[in-house]
């Protein structure tokens, strides 16, 4: 027993960049779980994924949401990495940032923010798919369809995630073209953009699809035309769908959603995840459900006990108003030291924890829902 | 080669808890070079350990410090970390905290954040040498001066470092009475505040303990007695003391002038690292220098591609005036847009960055120095 309590031995510390803050923690986890420093004694590692997600008045405030995700990890998990499968892409960029130190508000350039997205997507995704056919020793080009049974992406809002599986389909056509596969004859639709794609990594030609109509109509067809985001899509983004934007929890929140929805069907099966954070660093995974998994914490068992829809079903439906009006207080509040908060907490969850007060120290305390 | 360029395929995300940042981001990275996410064909990670180490005007300004360290993480590496000597603790604690939006500077309870660091030394050090002991089959209570060649400490002042080794030599007292082991001729003088301590964990007889002037006294008599800090620690905690604290780049500027002055004789031994970050968060780990060691960044080549002390020796002095003009420009510039400094650049070293300017959405620009 440690000198002042055996729980107080745990390690860590707060992971950042913005939505990507959850998946760097995760990775971290998992190799933690991985090396030398695990413990059979002390096997799990605990991240939660959770940011403030708030708009200031305006059309983006909508997309704003509210939610966090804590997750254990540890050895042979009903959810695990797929060894070799992941690519990441990083670069310094101003699409989504916080500098005004005395609001919770961000400065969002929108349309810098949709390329930025769909650059880091398409370089994660073309290493990803190439790296996971040489871990399951495939030769062709295979398609996101024959791959993965769920992707599971970052969800800004919904839009954005039917937009980006719709570009995988696109970048599937561009590489089936570059490996001289066969098109399949759903995907020739896609062929005039794709084939000045094929074969070259030089911005100047893969830049403007970000912003072509034509293209972005095209695979919204292809895609309805193969049910592709009914099928892998939907179950995986329903959580996000439900709650908006939670930020650097959504991916977490949204494989929740994939577990509540689909846990009886699950094992066996494999995904793929795409996190986005802004600044920007994005990484693209695959998961893997073990047919045969039985620790004690099975797919089946995280769905019992999260509720998702039960919990999500139980909400309470309050005019756009009164959330303007928290907001309002809220944005008196940031910052403050001597504070005490106004709201009632009467709509406090029974067990749940709240903000008591903030002394002339800033040092806060809080108190529990009895 | 990925879309885009191969070098942005990088993991990887801001790591912060005051001053055990850097420590976290190290952990972590030794856990992916251990973890089936290593690749041999991209075998580093990189960290840099860096913080704003600002004070107000008072006391505590002549503390803060400036620096950052690149660190280089990978397999096979000169340093390594000892395998199961690692203990840690964590408290939720307002010991030094930077709640004010507008301001860089902390609020800091100086005498509580000294019984903070106090309690996090204790809690790591009798869980570490119990590890290591464990790890290395020995059975009595060693003490720090036989398990250890060198001691690095996190550095906020001097002082600190030498009463943090000065409580380890009274820990070791109270360890080899636990363990019923006899007490060195030379510890006797610990016993009356050793005894009480041996074989409990009750947090008020150790509290006192961490106030106790005649017990400071009595350790700091027998480190000089035994020459323990000159011998063990004052290599490892002379980078600090030369450029203050540099909070979480702190341990890793000692460890560099641990090697940076010993790196001749630093092969087959080992040292022992405690890293504290307020707020609070501290891990004690075990640090090994291989004797056969022969990679392409051996601790010789680091320390002659370092060259710490040239660097520290070619510093510029300047009067305390000088620093506080500077200080008074930093804050009216803090969290501006439209901003252009107006500091000379004149003192900016050949080949290094610096701030050209901050544009009216608050991006920032950066020029070289020719």
């Amino acid at each position: 027993v440690g000198l002042f309590g055996d729980n107080r031995d745990v390690e860590g510390a707060t992971v950042m960049n913005a939505c990507y803050g959850g998946t760097a923690a995760l990775l971290s986890s998992v190799a933690w779980a991985e090396s030398s420093a695990w413990v059979a004694e002390k096997p799990y590692a605990i991240y939660v994924a959770g940011d403030v997600a708030v708009y200031e008045a305006g059309p983006a405030r909508p997309t704003g949401g509210c939610g966090a995700v804590a997750v254990l990890v540890g050895r042979d998990a009903p959810v695990q990495l797929l060894p070799g499968a992941r690519a990441s892409y990083a670069e310094d960029a101003y699409d989504f940032y916080k500098p005004v130190m005395g609001s919770e508000y961000p400065i969002v350039d929108g349309k810098d923010s949709q390329v930025c997205y769909a650059r880091a997507l398409d370089a994660c995704y073309m290493q990803y798919a190439r790296r996971l056919d040489v871990a399951d020793g495939v030769d062709a080009a295979r398609g996101i369809r024959e791959s993965s049974g769920h992707v599971l992406f970052h969800s800004p809002y919904n839009k954005l995630v039917q937009q980006s599986f719709q570009r995988l389909l696109f970048l599937d056509a561009v590489r089936a073209l570059a490996a001289g596969v066969t098109l399949p004859a759903d995907m020739e639709p896609l062929r005039p953009w794709a084939e000045p794609c094929a074969g070259t990594c030089d911005p100047a030609v893969w830049e403007p699809t970000y912003t072509d109509r034509g293209l972005a109509a095209a695979t919204k067809a292809v895609d309805a035309a193969v049910g592709g985001y009914d099928r892998y899509v939907a179950a995986g983004a329903s959580a996000s769908q439900r709650v908006g934007n939670t930020y650097t929890g959504a991916l977490h929140a949204n494989l929740l959603g994939l577990i509540d929805q689909k846990a009886g069907s699950l094992r066996g099966t494999r995904a793929t995840a795409f996190s986005y954070g802004s600044g920007l660093i994005a990484t693209m995974f695959g998961l893997d459900f073990p047919a045969d998994h039985s620790g004690p914490f099975t797919v089946e068992r995280i769905a019992e006990t999260a509720k998702l829809s039960c919990s999500l079903d139980s909400r309470v439906r309050a005019e756009p108003e009164v959330f303007s009006n928290a907001m309002r207080m809220r944005e008196a509040a940031y910052g403050k030291a001597s504070f005490s908060p106004a709201g009632s907490v009467a709509d406090v969850a029974p067990g749940a924890w709240y903000l008591e007060g903030v002394d002339g120290q800033w040092r806060r305390s809080y108190a529990r829902k009895a």
